[in-house]
């Protein structure tokens, strides 16, 4: 297998005024969290939140924990449970209290330790706790070292929805060590090129040759290869990211909403059953198929265009008919409360052509009916 | 009695940036509220913010809400119980919920209606509703008016401690109607008054001839007189915090760390007892008599300056002697929780003469201890 072909640096910045941050992008770079977070300036305690977890968190952790300590920090350990479901406010007290009585205060930092849901919740944690302080992402899953971790979205849920509550914050710093994935799950592994393959359709069409190169090397598992080609991928993507954010930092200017390509209906999906019985990354794959159906539709996407990502997307592995038990109704009424829905308008992300994305605003609420009912056939 | 000698505008307006805000300070300025908010801008739906209390808040709510619709808002009205347990996370969710469900998304606006707990609370859940949405104070307590209402601080209580989480998030415009403050209790109107007397120690000795006339004509209660004066006497006040705020927005400079005089040991008194027990500004007046006791004796504030201000604080009716209940060590226990004791390190506001004061690094625990024991013996 060829090398890709514009390489990325291992180090992305983010140029966002006072706010600017560097993500980094190595293998083994865990073992020098301690001197990464020194040369950022952090100063003063750390708290490292991490879960408590299947896929060998805490070992990392420990990795982490020996490096800070070497380069002269005080630590903490904070673990909390697994799952979606602690992403509440609730969850946040808890945390903010004990972060209190371990004596991180104002001059504090605090590290997220963890996937997605580590690093939205602790983020919002920081962004409230003393009215604010510091903190660092190292995120250990596709999804987040790709697209969670980088862009100072923070979030928790309500009772009443996903995400309804957070902040912008960004991170001091970013440490992503593309090695953490060798000890996720298959399927936890696998829904993270649902984002990538979205990175790919809004806007680096080059990256599809890559992905199809790479997929049937990645069904031989963690191979060097892999190793080899993930800290360039992921980095690519990361930049992919950043240029979004760099652009459109608040999601004001309708720039960052692409990132939502797949996401609309993804998210619908995903609120169908319990949290955590469709992944996000899966959610994303489904959404994606619905969004490549509509772009196709009513975008101009031409057909062969999306019989290709819907067939790389398949090599992959990820999910591209409805999984048992969601009733389509349920899918519509979950995604008409997402936030995304403000004020009753709907502002859906198609794709014209591959690599080029847009709002839309005249897609209805029977075009996305439609595209859920194909999501229950199966494809060619 | 005659005017104040440099009479200030009913609009005090606050540069900073992109949050710049007008603070309007009137007598029945409350009927104003539709026509104000429309003129700064505001669309969407509003959701006014209350509580369920003992001092009428409900009618004002009846006035406000009359205003926004006659200036065409939809509006939504959510009252919650009184009292500082209120200020939680709990809470927060609950409302946050109500919001969602009310149709308050990323194109509401909230107002908060009351006092400082309201406005610290309400201030917050704008912060994170949908990762921040614009809101309104309409401060109705002398407290609120003069101090809490204006310089974008929010916060809620954790278990752990007071005011531990919470965000800078300016208010888009504040909207005081000195003439709430007749429907006051006596013992939440004249603690206010401490504020008032803090601004005159820490910024504006002048301030001090006036509180001086004012107070034999406040003992016979809301007189035309003193409807006629406190309109200015606010506005003064609200310019104290509003220039203070504009060199230091973010508490970082040191300069609006002035407005904690009589807060530290204030504080604690507070904290000693269930809250709601000693009033805030009960507190700070303790905790004024307290700083200028250290003032005294480590910062050269002459002996009469400080029996100067004792005893306008008597005539205000001001509480300067501890309540009973309360044990010096718990005050010294609790002081020592506060945030403003991170990281070990006392700073403490002195004024080496009325209207200076400084952050003074050199108070120990023993002078602290000292001074919280002096408030057990009468003044002079």
């Amino acid at each position: 297998m060829e090398s890709y072909p514009s390489p990325v640096m291992p180090t992305i910045s983010l140029s966002l005024g006072e706010h600017s941050y560097n993500v980094h992008v190595e293998n083994e770079i865990l073992q020098q969290s301690g001197d990464l977070i020194s040369q950022c300036g952090v100063k003063g305690n750390i708290a490292l939140i991490t879960n408590t977890t299947l896929y060998t968190e805490t070992d990392y952790a420990a990795i982490v924990l020996d490096s800070l300590r070497e380069a002269g920090y005080n630590t903490t350990l904070i673990t909390i449970p697994d799952g979606e479901s602690t992403k509440s406010l609730k969850q946040v007290e808890d945390i903010c209290d004990r972060l209190t009585k371990a004596g991180i205060d104002r001059q504090g930092t605090l590290i997220a330790l963890g996937g997605g849901v580590i690093g939205d919740l602790v983020g919002f944690v920081a962004s409230i706790h003393y009215r604010g302080i510091p903190f660092i992402q190292i995120p250990t899953t596709i999804v987040s070292q790709v697209d969670s971790s980088v862009g100072g979205k923070t979030a928790v849920n309500l009772p009443s929805g996903k995400n309804l509550v957070g902040a912008f914050h960004h991170p001091r710093l970013v440490i992503a060590d593309p090695l953490t994935l060798s000890s996720l799950p298959p399927r936890i592994f696998t829904e993270g090129f649902a984002e990538i393959v979205k990175h790919a359709i809004i806007q680096d069409v080059d990256m599809l040759d890559l992905l199809e190169k790479l997929a049937p090397e990645l069904k031989q598992g963690f191979t060097p290869k892999v190793r080899e080609l993930l800290p360039e991928l992921i980095a690519r993507n990361v930049a992919i990211k950043a240029r979004i954010v760099e652009k459109d930092e608040k999601e004001t200017l309708g720039l960052r909403a692409l990132l939502n390509f797949g996401h609309t209906i993804g998210h619908g999906i995903e609120a169908a059953l319990p949290y955590g019985e469709v992944l996000h990354g899966e959610g994303v794959s489904l959404g994606s198929r619905a969004a490549l159906y509509l772009s196709e539709k009513h975008a101009g996407l031409p057909a062969q265009d999306a019989r290709r990502v819907l067939s790389l997307m398949r090599e992959l592995g990820l999910p591209l008919t409805m999984p048992p038990g969601i009733r389509q109704e349920t899918v519509l009424e979950k995604l008409m409360t997402d936030k995304k829905f403000e004020s009753g308008q709907i502002r859906f992300v198609l794709a014209s052509k591959l690599g080029n994305a847009y709002v839309d605003k005249s897609i209805t609420i029977d075009n996305i009916r439609e595209a859920i009912s194909d999501l229950y056939k199966n494809t060619d």
